[in-house]
């Protein structure tokens, strides 16, 4: 193909960075027809997500749409994976609304363009590996303190209350002082829409009785089995159908029974740059204004994007290397170029994600036909849209954050792994007491506790080695590396284990066995010759055994010509005698 | 003795909380006879350079003898290493005027009351190890850099001239501007004491000629000796004395030629509470008002308090485990009382605590006599320090801190361990750059970054091991434990050492060489398991060789059913021919 001519260094990096041209020169029409397909299925499902969302963002509905626009388009040139579906998310709504909450759009899209330049500044520094301090229990108690906190902030739309609230405590302070002010008909709705939410998810798993037998199922329990799990797929897309058709039905009566979307603006969002400066309650805020205003949010919103894009990407690998960096750079640039488009910031979508899996997406183009749906749907769809009631919405969002809380992770982790519960529970406590950017630091801080304690305090195990006529000794060994927080530690433990009950095994020589470390720093070195130092004063002999070549390099520089040390058990033996018969000597 | 009649429980920790009941029970008149000379020496040490360092951090010369009073008592019944000898530092100096500067002593009082509360807390709450985290390079950037801003900061001294400075670049950007106003008397009288004292400094070292040769050193050599030690250890006395005695000789003239200490408060400090608001510029501070004013400093003047106490404490331990613990209360106690006799931060010094071996202490009582040497030169003495002239005490300030910059640690760095070049250098310019308080938080910010990218990226071997009639296999041995910031790198390596150029070895299993890895968490046992079920996708199977225990029910728990494992090299091999079998059975 095209880039053959080209040089092969400069060849690799290109479909490295272009994964397009590595798919695209094979593309058929078999992977056309199971594109079309699962795009378009996506698209029914990101739309009611898109509105929804939009909603929990605190932004005008049409901004959720806008925002599923470009990400796909981008995504196809630059992705690495196809079953990736970039998209608002539930998660980056939240931090959205917290970071740009009582201002105008403008804040939120230049949070997306900012976030993109962050994100494509971590792919081209490749600071990727940044993302692996985020442990597993902190990404747990992350997203489940997240879901319940989205789900609490939506119980106010099932009940047809409206308030502005801030924060989780405050939600359920005001979800207590207004309950007296709930709507009956947007109750009726809401619960209604949840329940068939809930079973609808639930019918894709439902298998026909006759399939349990060994036979092979029939035409028509396929046919069954294919409804049931497009009905099952496009639950949102129905459901959110149907109340806005009762909303038209009871529409123009005197008292209008549900509260509705209202008004969205027509049409595709114009192109432009992302707003550098903005002005709302009769203020005016230049772009550091706008900066100092979302704070933070800056850092931790590009970070929680690469965190989620990484993880489903990962997650769908089926095996293959996921290449982070690029993943950086395709979400850069989505949200770069989504913010001329008026996107909030957007990532990988888990649940879209699973959508497009499911319908056996063969490429990244599948995100194509997305796309065409959502621009059609801004474009023709909006009158309708209007009858949507925010209850339905609500019922949407709260079923799909309902299963981001896994409690099931407390099993294992309780039973084999308990120290994991303090980061984990710091991350979650956390978040729903002072909000999900704090409990994300909080958690990784505690982790980071954690890895450095355990360097500096590795297992060290003393012993006294007695066996035959081979000369006794104290046999040292620590676990890991040599590092400086760990020195004067062993030094304590070396010097205290050195002090046996019995007289005799005072005079025993010290080896310390050195298989486990791999590393040591100038600090480790010094605090070595200074053992070997005190252990001299008390003519006592400090061997070290095992040395690997890069440690022995650093500690023989350092120690110069204090170190005695052996490679073997043999040359270990004859030290030892060596030692023995020279104090013999010099006793004599 | 006296607490044989308690609990052996409460006995020990009595003795380990209160070293002073271990060695005064055995205290007896050649003890006391050691002790009295050190301490009067220690003494006459410590009195120029308390005034000395007091000009230093900008208080009135009184407040460094009010510093040399409480520690010394209160050390003797806390302190555990009977050769420190507490006191004001040039650090602690140079920390109190960055973060005093400007007000009165009564903000430098309280920074040693809260120092000490903090001192205090930390041994209470054992959180001792942190210093651990300050590794050898920092600490010698630190203390580099330190000496440098020290030295340049007290050249103004020695030229005569006077300006308030900020930092040490705004230090000789005012040297320079005002170089042509420098007295030449003032500058004379400076150099002649540097080389004095310097000369003098060198004199200890210098040996009789007839002690080279075999002979045992006579008498009159001996005294000489002892006269070359005396005049080495008293030279800052002597040369401040002398120039006093100078100045006094030109005083009443028309134009004084040098500049003086001036006027002295005689007596005793005051005895009570550190002021808790204070009032300078027109301005009253509350006690709110003065933490917010000293800000960080609250924190980072007892971590280099306590830093610097435990490195003089290990220094003179002889070996002896130093309890950390024990040395913080007890630097904790001096400054907390110190500070109801109008003290500054004090800590060990070990100029002072070097004086205080060499004289021959035998305990901690040496102390005693320094403190009662300060009371008396407070009570009798301050008329004479009016005299003393400026150039002079920026003379011996200047020859302490001197031999503070190791450069001689570069070399073996350099050669052996050239990683620890950039937290020293990192430290060492942003101190000098930023303030010293910067700096030492950019050393350990830098050090700990790169003990987190060691175990994030762990060292993996990977190879295939052919011997012959036994099964193939690729063996991967990571070197260190496997925590969650190394899993999916190690994954990743795995993953790519496992396509190998030949197409047979791309059907080898995995053997995972478990040996080094002493712990596993949740996060990395979950990543394991992804790793094991990768390989099951394309039918290769991984075993996990040489498993701990706790590593095994960390594994095992989470891993669940996915676990293939051996423990000897039978094992190993019956699980890999088990395998072979098994894969040619599934193929018929």
């Amino acid at each position: 193909m095209f880039p053959a001519v080209l040089p092969e260094r400069f060849r690799s990096i290109l479909l490295k960075r272009l994964p397009v041209l590595s798919w695209l020169p094979r593309y058929n029409l078999e992977y056309a027809i199971s594109d079309a397909v699962a795009g378009v299925t996506v698209g029914l499902t990101i739309i009611p997500q898109a509105i929804a969302y939009a909603s929990l963002a605190g932004m005008p509905p049409q901004y959720g749409l806008y925002s599923a626009i470009s990400g796909g388009f981008v995504y196809i040139i630059l992705g690495t994976c196809k079953d990736v579906s970039i998209g608002l998310t539930a998660l980056l709504a939240l931090l959205t609304s917290t970071y740009t909450r009582n201002t105008n759009p403008d804040m939120a899209v230049l949070l997306c363009f900012l976030s993109g330049c962050i994100e494509l500044l971590c792919g081209v520094l490749q600071v990727g590996f940044l993302v692996d301090f985020i442990s597993v229990p902190v990404v747990n108690g992350f997203t489940s303190a997240a879901a319940i906190i989205i789900a609490s902030s939506q119980l106010k739309g099932i009940l047809g209350i409206r308030f502005q609230s801030d924060g989780f405590i405050d939600t359920w302070r005001q979800l207590g002082t207004n309950i007296w002010r709930a709507r009956l008909w947007d109750m009726v709705l809401g619960v209604c829409c949840i329940v068939t939410l809930l079973s609808l998810r639930k019918l894709k798993d439902v298998k026909p009785s006759s399939s349990e037998d060994g036979k092979p199922p029939s035409g028509r329990t396929k046919v069954l089995e294919k409804l049931a799990w497009f009905m099952s797929t496009a639950r949102n897309g129905m459901v959110v159908v149907i109340c806005a058709a009762i909303a038209v039905v009871f529409h123009g009566k005197d008292q209008e029974p549900f509260i509705l979307t209202g008004v969205i603006d027509p049409g595709l969002p114009p192109f432009g740059p992302p707003p550098f400066s903005t002005s709302f309650g009769n203020t005016t805020y230049t772009f550091v204004d706008m900066c100092r205003y979302m704070g933070s949010g800056i850092a931790v919103v590009p970070i929680i994007s690469i965190l989620g894009n990484v993880a489903i990407a990962k997650a769908f690998s089926s095996g293959m290397v996921v290449d982070a960096t690029q993943e950086m750079i395709a979400l850069g640039v989505c949200n770069i170029l989504g913010s001329f488009l008026r996107s909030m910031p957007v990532n990988g979508s888990f649940s879209c994600s699973a959508v497009n899996n499911a319908s056996g997406v063969r490429t990244q183009l599948g995100a194509m036909y997305t796309g065409i749906i959502v621009i059609l749907a801004l474009s023709l769809l909006t009158p309708y849209f209007y009858f949507i009631p925010q209850a339905t919405l609500s019922a949407v969002i709260i079923c799909a954050v309902l299963f981001m809380v896994d409690v099931e992770i407390l099993g294992p982790i309780w039973r084999y792994s308990r120290l994991d519960l303090v980061p984990l529970l710091s991350t979650f406590i956390t978040s729903l007491w002072l909000g999900v950017e704090v409990g994300i630091v909080v958690g990784v801080v505690v982790d980071l506790v954690f890895l450095l304690y355990f360097t500096a305090r590795p297992k060290v195990t003393v012993e006294k080695v007695t066996s035959g006529s081979d000369p006794e000794y104290m046999l040292v060994t620590p676990s890991t590396g040599l590092q400086f927080p760990a020195v004067d530690f062993i030094r304590e433990v070396v010097t205290k284990a050195s002090l046996p009950e019995e007289e005799r095994a005072r005079q025993l020589p010290i080896v310390v066995d050195c298989r486990h470390i791999h590393r040591a720093d100038y600090t480790a070195a010094q605090g070595l010759q200074a053992l070997i130092r005190d252990f001299r004063q008390s003519e006592r002999h400090v061997i070290l055994h095992n040395l690997k070549p890069t440690v022995f390099s650093t500690l023989g520089g350092v120690c110069s010509s204090d170190l005695t040390y052996s490679n073997t058990h043999e040359e270990l033996m004859d030290t030892l005698r060596g030692l023995h018969t020279g104090a013999e000597v010099s006793q004599l």
